[in-house]
């Protein structure tokens, strides 16, 4: 660690961001389902702070390095080059897989416990793009829709905390 | 720890049941709300496998000792006698809170990640049992709401592996 | 939560600041623990930067909700005002009990995984002041030991976050 | 999830198994570390138990599961195969990298918390095996030190909960 190693944050950034638009999410997409889940109890504010909101938690360290790890796998997974049985496992979006929420819950829990259970509840309901990726056929989607609610109740903590 | 202190777990049990009981929670209402979230998973599993199941993950360490602690300051709270700013924040179940939160999740984690989705989702649904505790105002159920959220995903989390 | 509650944020960090000194621990202590548990890995920062990290990680929302739950099951345990067996559990401080440690971990986690493991060394090395709450057997310490060192892991996360 | 697909758990535990051995890690030596970690608080258990314990530890799912992962990450940095900036951060071991930290607290806390802060000591020491994984320069080792890590800490809890 004593290491003159210093830490590519804009490029973890910029990988994350085209990837993820790869995938056809934006920091705007995600912003959304934030707006959607949180309106209810913040009325007066408008979706133009959810989106940036987004943009300045997606910039946290925490945050891409879960996210890279998350779409490295997914990637990997699609092109069928994963290690059995991992592979398998991955590609069938085993409910009891368990890494994939991890991760995501790590990416959560950035801005306290009340990340976890706005993630808890987006990854069941599966809103917007996050139900969209869930029902593409064509790559393996096993991390991202995680990672995308993990970010989306990561902004819905952020501005939580700043309106309370 | 060199000690001979033997771990009260038939104590815990019981007093967490009483406690319980004392505010209408029974395992039979938490395994309908398990019943009712996982059943389309699930189908041929009955609600008498849901019954037992809670029964059985009720017994566990890990869950008693968070459910006690978490039933302790609901009580002292409704009784005003936390300090505060303690007991403001407790008594208006502030969402930034967290510990209640924090608490359920180590709960709902007792079968790994799977069960964290399910108590955020059943945080936010509130269904069965949980919105009744939620509407009541006669005491401060800051803390057991989540809690029977977090045993309802336990449960959910025990069975998904044994089915998978 | 559409409430017109304000967070008693500034109430929270007096109250905290107010009963860690009452049990002998400052900011400047918890400051002391970091410092010579990252010296080796940050070799040209000053003892000074520590104590202003800790002023600033004390802050923190996540980190005070914590801390005053912590503190008042220590206070009531002391006082044998606890329920039983919750009483008896807290007052061993059985090592199988692991409410502190949740708490604390929720704590150490606020800068990202980094602060468990240096929590997880802290708890089991008991530095400082840490070791002498430990075994001070005037009052039950369950809780603010592991508080002590959830807040000098935040510090270390803190710290090893910007000088990378 | 309504699937036929049933859980790969003995392969994905002899996929493990023949990782680690690869790495020159058996359950002998995860044991091995566990027993000289608890040895002073459990005086009459020995190290066969140690070992019993460990192996059935490792049939965990969930510990499966996070040690696939890493381990397969290891591989691939190993051979240059992650994308860049995670290619770079992997193979720096980065200390605010975190991901494998993450991974391996999962593992910790399949026994409760009490798992979580022998993790962490041990992460910060580097016992036995886990200190000549580190020293080893061959291959990337920026997991499998926190998975080997965290399988001791579960086993630690493991037998922490069977003694109290």
């Amino acid at each position: 660690m004593i290491d003159s190693f210093k830490y590519p944050d804009t490029k973890a950034y910029e990988y994350v961001v085209a990837a993820l638009a790869a995938k056809g999410v934006t920091y705007k997409e995600i912003a959304k389902i934030t707006y959607e889940l949180q309106q209810q109890f913040l009325p007066d504010i408008e979706l133009k702070e959810y989106e940036e909101a987004t943009i300045d938690v997606m910039h946290k360290r925490e945050l891409l390095n879960n996210v890279m790890v998350s779409l490295y796998l997914d990637k990997m997974a699609t092109e069928h080059k994963l290690d059995e049985p991992l592979q398998s496992i991955v590609a069938h979006d085993a409910g009891v897989f368990g890494v994939d929420e991890t991760l995501a819950l790590q990416i959560a829990n950035i801005y306290g416990s009340i990340g976890v259970t706005n993630y808890g509840h987006v990854d069941r309901v599966k809103p917007g793009i996050i139900g969209k990726l869930d029902r593409d056929r064509d790559s393996v989607n096993t991390f991202i829709d995680d990672v995308v609610g993990g970010i989306a109740a990561a902004v819905a903590g952020k501005l939580a905390h700043k309106y309370s």
